[in-house]
């Protein structure tokens, strides 16, 4: 993926800083015709956005997205629809408090990137994270909505599915529950007590990781671009692009090293509609190409480095130092990606939807 | 990433099918004036090469490469340096058996790329898994190859951490002993453990998984692309491209979801070039560049399929049957997979250093 | 190029319609450090600004320029500074009259897009050209404002040469004549031609098309990236992309079909610093890679085919009918294509000195 | 363009230099299904290949193409068909004498592109030219061949329209006289005159230039990709990219800067399938899209600079000197751009089918 662009044929570019004046993208190669307006997207950033309850940063923002370009309505009461053309999409940002930036300004804060972008760049907006901050997700968000018009029949869901050391129980998995707890949390039961957990973490100023798990269905076989392209290829890098995100599994992930040949296998039995097959380890994805079944992926955002407590560390002067970051902060930023990871998977798999359709006419 | 290629400035394009008449890639974007003939090459490929130990498939295949293009020697003694050209390199096949396909010419083998390559491309080159073999990792190692010579003070190395349930001790790590045992085991003990159980493995006709661990030391602070072209995007789409892996992790990987913002971020002092980490739960990465600590990307890869004890699957015309693959196989593909993943890092990482070089100066 | 980007390292992405709420461009992998206000950027777009004389159209559009993101001040008094990550440039449009587009809106207009843009999308933004009007270029002199810091020590710098049949006398250039007449003409006895000539166009209500050249001084040998990624390749692309264009030269272009060996081959003597050239046949370029010597290109724009005389068309219903295009236009839309020109060359030297130095460290 | 790539998912990686191994190209994205054997490739290779009369070099190359992979046939009787997969194509380098390069090797021969390869990248393989000899172009038809069964409903042919200063009579147009002549002529009166002049050349061992053009019939309205991959810079790009190109035309070219809008805009009348034209001043391209009528694109080649004449130069040590060069050469390299155009614009317009479809679904 180049710097700040991802995907093919349906492409996007993101822009923006935590305080700049606005963020937003660029979604390249829509397909004309697919009906889409602001309410479209903003359903799925509200989903993103913080402050809606006590277990995420209390920043207010109300992140309303605006359609730049790339859309028209023939007539006052004419649907608006794609063009083809590029979708430019911005929101602005508004809650840029004016403040003292002094502590951060000069200091590297440990875990975040702080210390990396200067290594880099050479200079460094630390304003709330400038580009590195969690706000930029917006941005992806934004584009997953239109992602998602390009593949209609395609369902991407997501969900919590582990706070800390506090797994789900699969057994209990209901996607209705997902919108019923502030935690996108399949299990009703795992909210309840996540809820206390976040409390205490929240109350000590502290942070823990969380692992999400996104699934998209409907899915036909033959998306995937191999060798380089393999769709799981293409999953891996969007996910781990997201910010704080440290690990991406496909299917049984990791714990496939445990397996044996015979066990991991999913067999197949001839269904109504073709092949179909008895089990997904493989996560709906073989050779780099979707089977068929869901496709499953997941992955595991570390605990923000924002906390209440000192650390040891380093400012720009090369004298050593202590920092705790003040402020608004997430107990469990992981509990946000959710709704990103869903989007990097929609644009994922809207991109190979057309890159299939290109190479094969299918 | 693009259908057969990767990178943007280092930029790798691999092609070829198992039982085809050649394999190989164009490295294009390489710097001029490095040293380079096919013994460089070589060796890595001969690290991978099957048929070394009762442990990998017995396959013979030698597995020399040829160059193409992309060098010049100015005149008999002087030494072979890249021109900045492309850079081809060939490997024939010469293991073709003339055998007869009719078992996997018609049938799925669950668990491999069978049916997705036909539902995907309506063909299928079903000798030997066409394009989906693993013999076409030779190509991701050549260019690995030529990866190394562009970051030359940056080490490249991989090992095997874990087989089927048996993780290495950590504590006995030693790179020394990677080489003096056929697993790539930096665990001298565990080598020994791994060659009972994979013995039992392969009498059995079975197979299992693994994790690889590739470390990359010495890589300077700096490297990689936010927001997109992150250095571990990169890296988890270039490891997930490989065959059969099914999870990618950076640093601490899927742990941090269990750990606390206190433990997981990396507290800076300053030492004698500049700051320094007291730890490496980020795996050398932060905000998607290189942090200057070592570079840690581990993953894992799922057992092969292609195993003695019949497995239930269809046809191509629908027809439910069972099917044994018989013949050469790997009990644990992982093990090969040690050089192919550090190549791949290889070469993420020369792409990086000429992109930050281009857009930074430094 | 891909859709909507072009670049590779210095990556430009462009949106926007004619008569929608903005338009711009995200210019992403521009190098930190730089100084870059909107004034910088400002200057460029004002010298492409419509309604400047009677000669372009008198559509009258402000083109302010707003920076969104990659810069930063690092306080109140600091220089504002690229920070490396994407910078968003964003023009609104002011002046869409609402009006009736009852005519354009079934009708394709001869010699304009109307009818490929419905016939490849299925829908067209009839207002103003939508995508394909000419205010689009508003984009790319925005991004070549940014490409110019990028190089500062490249002059580049464009001028008309040709305007219907007439032709500037070469020998009679004058760079300081170029913003001393409302034809970015160095030939200031053409220029006086050129005002009665196009009076007469502009009253009979209709157009004509003209040739541009771009010069640019100050590039160092060794740019461009052989065989695809040539100086000159990407040259051509980027100013055939232009609105309109139909042709582009480098150096002596068309005219050496009628050269022999001799005369086209420039010789080479010793210089101060280095080899110099005794001519410039080859417009700087050799093998795709620049000289030394200065860079030219030059490109031919058609006459706009908004004129005021009837033409025969059809409708989207297929009934024949007749077309004219009433209100503002331009007589010479090549005019207002110098800054563009100069635009699109700016932006392929940037990114072709970010990939030499990618490649090559120089 | 990338440095050895071009197209998006119709991808050619080419590779190779005169005197190396070998030279051939990895065509990537090619669908899957078509029949492809070597000598569908081969056909088009011999059209390209020198010494077949004595106005192009006389170095005597068979130019044999190995398919090495990314086709299959399903039993010996069964017809061979692409599989989606990656198609490498090499030709081998038989005719590379063992020779004295002292000449060259130090000198820069002027109008080549020896002093800018070694000025971008301090090394120069000097035989032949290396990888900026025509000898590349093989590659590029060979490209084409594939190109063309991507599109068969799609004729791409090109001819010869101007030697020196001798250009055919279009009024003496006739397709089925570009193969009954030496130098692709459309025109069977300017080919006699055309023998004579070249003679005439030829035995002054001087050379001269030439102009090519290449139609498309039969490309549906809708290709192409605005607003920068707009079939027309896609054209340019490619077009200018063949070694000794200065120009590029499409439609009317240069010609329509002395237009009027009235004479210059196509106008439409309805057909029995839909809107056609009256005339094809635009070249079959509106806006960057096709418009449904014959793609018209022109090329200008410049004289080899390999001639008898000795010209100043300098070499390596900034000595300054003399070169003439011996040896065998083309008196007009024109000729056979021939072949290598219409490759280049067969591939051009493989791609943007593919990307058409992709995005539109048609």
């Amino acid at each position: 993926m180049s710097h700040n662009s991802f995907g093919h044929l349906f492409r996007v570019t993101t822009f923006g800083e935590s305080h700049g004046p606005a963020l937003g993208c660029v979604v390249d190669g829509c397909p004309p015709g697919l009906a889409l307006d602001a309410d479209d997207i903003q359903g799925f950033l509200d989903r993103r956005r913080p402050g809606q309850s006590r277990f995420t940063t209390q920043r207010q923002e109300p992140d309303r997205v605006k359609i730049l370009s790339g859309v028209f309505a023939d007539g006052p009461d004419a649907p608006q629809l794609t063009t083809g053309t590029p979708i430019a999409l911005m929101i602005e940002n508004v809650d840029q408090r004016s403040k003292d930036y002094g502590d951060i300004k000069d200091k590297y804060r440990p875990g975040h990137a702080d210390f990396t972008y200067e290594a880099k760049y050479g200079i460094r907006d630390y304003r709330g994270g400038g580009r590195s901050s969690a706000r930029e997700t917006a941005a992806r968000v934004a584009a997953g909505g239109v992602a998602r018009k390009v593949i209609p029949g395609v369902s991407v869901r997501g969900a919590l599915v582990q706070v800390g050391p506090h797994r789900i129980d699969r057994s209990r998995w209901d996607w209705a529950q997902v919108d019923q707890n502030p935690f996108f949390c399949p299990d009703p039961e795992a909210a309840v007590l996540w809820a206390d957990y976040l409390d205490g973490i929240r109350k000590a100023g502290s942070s823990v990781g969380a692992v999400i798990e996104v699934v998209a269905e409907g899915v036909p076989a033959g998306w995937g671009a191999p060798v380089y392209g393999k769709l799981d290829a293409d999953l891996a890098a969007a996910l781990m692009s997201i910010n704080a995100v440290k690990g991406v599994e496909i299917g049984d992930g990791f714990a496939v090293a445990e397996l044996t040949g015979e066990a991991n296998a999913d067999e197949m039995r001839q269904g109504n509609a073709g092949p179909r097959f008895l089990a997904n380890h493989a996560g709906g994805i073989l050779g780099g190409i979707s089977s068929g079944q869901p496709v499953v992926a997941r992955f595991a955002v570390k605990p923000t480095s924002s906390i209440l407590t000192p650390r040891q560390t380093v400012d720009r002067s090369g004298a050593e130092t202590d920092l705790l970051t003040k402020g608004r902060h997430d107990p469990c930023v992981g509990i946000r990606a959710v709704p990103v990871g869903e989007a990097m998977v929609a644009c994922v798999l809207a991109d190979h939807f057309l890159r299939h359709r290109g190479q094969t006419g299918r």
